[in-house]
């Protein structure tokens, strides 16, 4: 498939390698692809790096991988090359401004970004995953022992589908997926982010997840 | 030990229950003991059911088991009764005014509501612990198998140790407490509540925790 991963930071760079190397076609969307560290590892990598205006003409699948902070700014710079396209939401809204621990960026009403992002973008469909592990995990969750679970949202079951379907390219089994509905539920995954950031701390890696035990 | 725990809900009355049936002498706080269903269960359980203002006076450990949006207001009714005392922090600041799925209430500056009962009550020592699970959990938490965390915060060692205390003899096993340093890790435990309201509809229990896998 062609997908376009927005977003040149970890994620972003982390996900675009995996998806690439599972087959698929890949470009890259930055604010400016002549910037130095981008331009080196867009050489490095051989992986295509686009201005965000035109990363997503031809993609099947759009993966925001950028700052929660930019996501919204980002996506209208992206535009209508995501109608009609599944919209993989792994960003976290978190301000980093005032230090350590971040805070959650408030959105409207008590929503959640991805919801934002829905808003934004209605012919998109929008759907929320990744965002609850560290990118070492995310490409990788044979890393972390036993049962560990990946949360997925999203209001367009076919999309979730779709997203569900490239989890297992990167390696997560599908009872390791926990389907939390709709899109909604993303402001239960946001707000996990503090949660995350406060274990952090006491475990000592970001390479940590998550087991649902009932 | 003496113990009050304020607030006669579910959390209230099975935490109270339960540390009763461990051998410590339980008094229960409430608004007004003489309403209908409180006067009720205080005779159905035999547990002294006083009104805020006196509930604390012998108490070495305070439990607040108040719902969150009421606890600075109860907990300014207790008054310097929880002053030199361990002040075990349950509750979370949910707001249910405008139906499912609840939102948090914001905290001045982003910070927790167990930071702000420390801030208010700054004679005490806080420690936050319990507020991730269901009722049903909390006091019997072999009703889930195998390895599950109950994260624990606070700024003070000795009533953290105190509350570890507590915990062990609800069931709590010390490789299942995590022990998440200072008070400021609150804000991650009381956002984790909206990420269980997620997990909750896609479980289809409240008894289920998490287990952290690294």
């Amino acid at each position: 498939m062609r997908i376009a991963v927005l977003g040149t930071g970890t994620v972003g760079r982390t996900l675009a390698d995996a998806l690439r190397r599972r087959g698929h076609q890949v470009t890259v969307g930055t604010r400016d692809p002549e910037r130095a560290d981008v331009a080196a590892w867009a050489a490095e990598s051989g992986l295509p790096v686009l201005p965000f205006e035109s990363v997503a003409e031809d993609a099947a699948i759009v993966v925001n991988a950028t700052a929660g902070a930019a996501s919204l700014a980002v996506l209208e710079r992206v535009g209508g090359q995501v109608d009609g396209r599944v919209l993989l939401d792994v960003a976290n809204p978190l301000d980093t401004s005032h230090g350590f621990p971040p805070s959650l960026i408030p959105q409207p009403g008590g929503t959640s970004l991805a919801e934002q992002i829905q808003a934004a973008h209605p012919r998109s469909a929008v759907v929320k995953a990744l965002n609850t592990v560290n990118a070492s995990v995310m490409t990788e969750p044979g890393v972390l022992p036993g049962l560990h679970h990946l949360p997925v949202c999203g209001d367009d079951e076919d999309a979730k589908d779709v997203v569900v379907g490239l989890l297992a390219e990167l390696g997560w089994r599908r009872d390791q997926v926990l389907d939390l509905g709709g899109l909604v539920a993303a402001r239960g995954m946001e707000a996990y982010l503090l949660f995350w950031v406060s274990v952090l701390g006491a475990v000592g890696t970001p390479r940590f997840n998550v087991r649902i035990v009932r």
